[in-house]
């Protein structure tokens, strides 16, 4: 549909986007206006959109690989949060008129290192050039088996709350790519970077939950919001224990440069971990999936009975969660 | 994920996009990430995408109710002709700051009049806030029976090349919406920038199409353009005659005020109509398909074994085509 200085839509597809779909006939090469996909039998269709836009999602110098490539992780992780194995993706992408080849080199590079990784073929898209701020918005499409797909309104009263990997890095990653956290060491700083720039959707662990977990979420608003949008879903309440909240070394070093972190981490978005909730007699189940696939496992909480989200902050280590801008929450 | 002046996402996509999604189970409220989808039965998902920025695809005072629709009509346009029938729609949509609550109802009055007239339920998207234009983007998804796909890529020797309706309306009614065409009455004029703001996406006549057409495209970059995308894909030529391009009775009276033009309308896009290639022992099956639908069908030329796209321009009527933007085109 457009031009811009570095060719025409076509031109740009050719040459950067169609060796993407290479793998995946149903994307027709991209020559088409539509994709075709097959959806495995007894299976249903899963699909995410998430939008970026430059200076607001990401910052403008970030490397185009990486922007690629979490764009792509953070829907594939709204995919794992509901057990589905991604299908192929959609990217309309507004490109300003100043963009470069090499910055399309690099972008497509990253597209197509995690589209590899995940499994997850460009099957379709849109490009179109504009005056206004880089802009994506890709739609992840995902199948899961019928009568077993996940999502953030199935939590029972007596649940137990589980969390995969680390909580509060994406924040903390933020807070060092844009200069507002110091003190840390290289390879701290390093690590959290990496986990804001290259999260991790947990496909794997999400299919391995069919069948043993009840509701499920992943962590991009924030842990608060994230387990308040399953009790709001799901019609319950929740116990957290903010002691139980598992935190990397590096997020602890930088806990201790600030005690009164700890609340930004429970609140700061971009983790893309799993949040979900299971009986409790699951339990061994779980951590054997957990054993199998590396992942760490953490029980956080219990859904309770309605009354809202409940923190329990131990000794009181300034948790001053009601300025966290998520809701259903009332201090513990 | 956005503040703006009007609310938070979650306000904006309760008050304003939810009502749309009630009729579909599997769009969750909108209030998940991803939208759950069942595929019928022995069909295929065909997904297209389509973006739009405010200034480019759209002028900035278009009422905000066409807007919707028409990002609607041209994605569903893209999948009628592979002759699927919709599923539903995704939305991602970067709002200015200063869009307003009337602007906001407007606009989703517009998707709700669409997602109703042709079935296709809103059932997911994203919605951020940018200090950037206004930009829409828009992904349909459809089902098609599986070895019955219709693509650009099926042309034979030997076939009769068809489109539906009238051609370069669409380029005809952007002229006058823009000032820039003058001399019409107002029905022509009223006529003309309707079929602009709101075409007709072809849903029913695409999936009559299957097992009687080879190849389809709709005409979205301009009939010639088109045409060559389907040369392209198909490996094929085609000789298409000028004269038997069909033309409605306004754009035969803006024709009349400027001879010139014709090459324009044959170039010009937005048109939305289908462009299909079929076996010329099925003409009179695509006829009754035709009348059945009350849709008007054209023959338009034939295609042919390679050596590009030649168009019969009669007795001259001062085609430039060669000025035109599209391939694999000499003058016949």
């Amino acid at each position: 549909m457009a031009a811009n200085g570095i060719g025409d839509e076509f031109d740009l597809i050719a040459k950067y986007l169609a060796p993407l779909a290479a793998g995946a006939p149903g994307a027709l090469g991209l020559t088409d206006d539509a994709a075709i996909l097959d959806v495995p039998a007894g299976q249903r269709v899963v699909a995410a959109v998430d939008t970026m836009v430059a200076g607001i999602h990401f910052l403008g110098d970030d490397p185009p690989g990486d922007i690629a490539r979490k764009i792509i992780r953070v829907n594939l992780s709204d995919l794992a949060a509901m057990g589905a194995r991604p299908l192929g993706l959609l990217l309309a992408l507004v490109l300003p008129r100043d963009v470069t080849g090499d910055w399309m080199e690099r972008f497509a590079a990253g597209l197509k290192a995690d589209s590899e990784e995940f499994h997850a073929p460009l099957i379709g898209g849109d490009t179109v050039g504009s005056d206004g701020p880089l802009t994506l918005s890709l739609t992840a499409l995902g199948a899961v088996p019928a009568g077993q797909v996940l999502t953030r309104g199935g939590a029972l009263t007596g649940d137990a709350i589980y969390v995969t990997g680390t909580i509060g890095d994406g924040a903390l990653g933020l807070g060092i790519a844009k200069g507002a956290l110091k003190g840390l060491d290289q390879a701290q700083e390093n690590y959290l970077v990496e986990r804001y720039r290259r999260p991790r959707p947990r496909l794997e662990f999400g299919v391995r939950l069919l069948g043993h977990a009840h509701a499920a979420i992943d962590v991009s608003d924030g842990l608060i919001a994230d387990l308040g949008h399953i009790c709001t879903c799901s019609g319950v309440g929740a116990r957290l224990v903010a002691q139980a909240v598992p935190l990397s070394n590096a997020a602890q070093a930088a806990l201790r440069l600030d005690q009164g972190k700890l609340a930004d981490l429970l609140t700061g978005g971009d983790d893309y971990e799993l949040l979900f909730t299971a009986p409790p007699e699951n339990d061994a189940a779980l951590r054997a999936i957990a054993s199998d696939l590396a992942v760490d496992v953490t029980r956080i909480g219990s859904i309770t009975d309605g009354g809202g989200l409940e923190v329990d902050d131990g000794d009181g280590l300034g948790l001053k969660l009601e300025n966290g801008g998520y809701r259903h929450f009332r201090r513990g």
